[in-house]
C-alpha cells in the first residue's frame, strides 16, 4: 500500500515534546560550562523559538552558543547585579552573561516598577543577545502590559548614506495584550533582513531579494555568502530604517552604558559568535490610561485589519505553530538531532 | 550694471524676522476663533517649522488651520485638563482642542516625573495634531532628555497586506542630546511618504517615486492627485513599516484614550482637516544611566557615523536652515506672504 503524502513522515525524526527538548538543550549549556539557571533560561528560550517555527532562532543557534562558550567569550555562570535606581528605573549589569538571565533577574521589579508608576524601563549593559526579541517582550502581554524592547548586536549594516558599516541588525520587538486571543506581537529587524536569515539561505544555497545587502566592495549582491564574507547588510526602508537603527544604538548602548555595536572586539576569542552590548526594555501599564479597556481597544484595531482585508497578523504564524507543536510535538530532522545529541553528551 | 545671482532677491518678498513670521501667525489664529494661549502655541511651533525649511509642515499649514477652525472641528478655545496618574504616567484630555497646547500644559509635569522616576509617559487624547512631530521632542534633548513621540492621524494608509486604507500616517520621533552639538533628531512617517510632501508635490504637479501609494482602484500610482483623490498612501518598508504603523495606533489611540485614525466622523464640519486622535510621549532621564555621560557616547556615535562616509544627520539640513534664518531672516513668496497678511486681517 503506498504511504501517503500525510503519513511519509520521516521515521529518523520522532517528535519531542517541548519539555524534551527543553531538557535536551539544557543539558548542552550546562556541559558548555553554564550555571543551571543560564542553562534553564536558555534552554527555554531556544526551544521556544524552534517550537513556534522561528527557525533562524531555534536550535540552528545551539552550535554558536557552544562555539561561544568553548571560546570564553562570554561569562555562562554570570551572575547579573540588578539596581533599582528610580521609582521607573531598573539598571542590570549581565556580568558579561547572556542577556536573558538578566532580563529574568530584574523582570520581577521592573513589572512592580510598571504597574505602579505607569511606565518603567530596564536597562541591561555588559550582555550578549543570541536570540529572537519577541520572547523578552510576549510575556509582558500575557500579564496586561504593553512592552517595547530593542538590542544592538554587532557591525553588518551599512547606515543610509554611508559607505561601510556601522550599525547592528539592531532589532525592536513590541508586544501588547488583545482581549480573548493571542497578543499582538512583532519583532523586526531593522537591517532589511535578519542575519540569522542569511545564514540560512547562505545553508541551503538560495539567492536573497535585491536590496538586502553589499558584498565586500560595497556593491549591490544578492549572494548570501557575499554578504557573510565581507558583505554588509542594508538597513529596511532606506533613510527610515536607517534612522530607526541609530535610535537602537542611542537606546541600547549610549542608554544602558552597554557598548555600541562597532565597539567590542572579540579576536582574541576565536568561535566567539554574541555581540557585547546592551537591551533596553520599556514597559507601559495601559490601566492607567483613560477610556476604555486596552485590550478592548486593541481587538477592535485588529478586527478592522481583518475588515480591511488583512489576512496575517504579526505573529499568527508563530502562534499557529505553537499550538501544532503542543499538540504534536516539535520535529527536528535526524541530522539536527543527532547534532543536539552529540553536544549534550547523550 | 548686471545684478549678480546672490542680489537677485524678489523685491516683492522682504525676508521676516522670526518673532514677526510668530506675530503675524497669532493674528491669524486669534482672528479665526483661537485664545491667545492657543494662538502663541501654534503660531510658534508653524512658524519654527518654516524657519527649519520643513515646508510641508510650515506656512503650507495656515489654509488648512483656518478651515479647520472656521469648520467648527476643533475647539481654539481648548483648556487642556492635566491628570497626574501616577509617579510615571501623566494623562492629558486636550478638549478636543490641539495636541500642542495640551502638551505645553503638561509639560512640566512631565519633565518633573522623568527627572525622578527616570521615566515619564504623557498620554494626550481628544486632540488634533497638524503640525510637524519633531517639534514636541527636540526641545527634551535640549534639556538633556531622551524623547520618542507617536501621533496616529487618518486614515490613508494601506496595512501591508491588506486591500484597502485603515491606517494613518503615523509618524515617529525622537530626539537625544549630544555633547557639544545640536540635539540628534529624527520624525518619520510611517507611510512611504507624508501626507504633506504629496500635497506639495500636487500643487507644484510633480510625480512621485514608485511604491508610495495607490489610486481609487488599489492600483499603484506615481500621481499625487491620484493619491489624494481617492487613493491611499502604501506604509514604508513593505510589512515592517506596517507593524510600526500598528504600533503608533495602539500607543497613540489605544493607549490614550483617542480615536484610531479610522473613528472620527467629520463629515458634518466640511472644510475640517485635523486628525480628532491622540498622542503619546516618553521621556527618559538618561543621567540615571551607567557609565559615561549619555551626551557623549551620542557624540562619539556621530563621530563613527561620520567615519563610515555619512555626511549628513536627520536633523542637520534643519539646524542648518535655522542658522540661516536666524540670520537673515525667513523668505515667504510674495503670494504667500499677501495670503497671510489678507489671513490676517492686515
Amino acid at each position: 500500500m503506498p504511504v501517503s503524502p500525510e503519513m511519509a513522515v520521516n521515521p529518523d525524526t520522532p517528535a519531542l515534546s517541548f519539555a524534551e527538548l527543553v531538557q535536551l538543550l539544557t543539558q548542552i549549556f550546562l556541559r558548555h560550562g553554564t550555571s543551571i539557571e543560564v542553562a534553564g533560561v536558555l534552554a527555554e528560550n531556544c526551544a521556544g523559538a524552534e517550537r513556534d517555527g522561528a527557525h533562524s532562532h531555534g536550535v540552528f543557534r545551539i552550535p554558536g552558543y557552544v562555539s561561544t562558550l568553548n571560546s570564553g567569550w562570554v561569562n555562562g555562570k554570570a551572575v547579573p547585579v540588578v539596581e533599582d535606581v528610580a521609582s521607573g528605573f531598573v539598571r542590570v549589569d549581565a556580568d558579561n552573561g547572556f542577556a536573558q538571565p538578566a532580563l529574568a533577574a530584574g523582570r520581577a521589579l521592573l513589572v512592580e516598577k510598571a504597574r505602579s508608576a505607569g511606565i518603567a524601563v530596564m536597562a541591561i549593559r555588559n550582555s550578549h543577545h543570541f536570540a529572537a526579541l519577541w520572547p523578552d517582550v510576549e510575556p509582558f502581554a500575557y500579564e496586561g502590559l504593553v512592552a517595547l524592547s530593542v538590542v544592538n548586536s554587532m557591525t553588518c549594516v551599512v547606515p543610509h548614506g554611508a559607505d561601510r558599516p556601522l550599525f547592528g541588525t539592531n532589532p525592536i520587538a513590541f508586544a501588547a495584550p488583545r482581549a480573548g486571543a493571542d497578543p499582538i506581537v512583532f519583532d523586526l529587524a531593522t537591517s532589511a533582513i535578519a542575519h540569522g536569515d542569511v545564514q540560512i539561505a547562505a545553508r541551503k544555497g538560495e539567492r536573497l531579494p535585491p536590496g538586502m545587502g553589499v558584498d565586500s566592495l560595497g556593491q549591490p549582491t544578492q549572494d548570501p555568502k557575499a554578504i557573510l564574507e565581507g558583505g554588509a547588510l542594508l538597513p529596511f526602508g532606506g533613510h527610515k530604517g536607517s534612522a530607526l537603527s541609530m535610535m537602537v544604538e542611542l537606546l541600547a548602548a549610549a542608554l544602558t552604558g552597554g557598548n555600541f555595536s562597532f565597539e567590542f572586539d572579540w579576536s582574541n576569542h576565536p568561535g566567539a559568535k554574541t555581540p557585547w552590548t546592551g537591551q533596553l526594555l520599556i514597559v507601559i501599564d495601559p490601566s492607567k490610561a483613560a477610556g476604555q479597556s486596552f485590550a478592548e481597544r486593541s481587538q477592535e484595531l485588529v478586527r478592522q485589519m481583518h475588515a480591511v482585508g488583512l489576512r496575517r497578523l504579526p505573529g499568527d504564524r508563530r502562534h499557529r505553530e505553537r499550538a501544532k507543536a503542543l499538540a504534536g510535538g516539535i520535529t527536528l530532522d535526524a541530522q539536527t538531532l543527532a547534532q543536539l545529541r552529540e553536544l549534550a553528551g547523550n
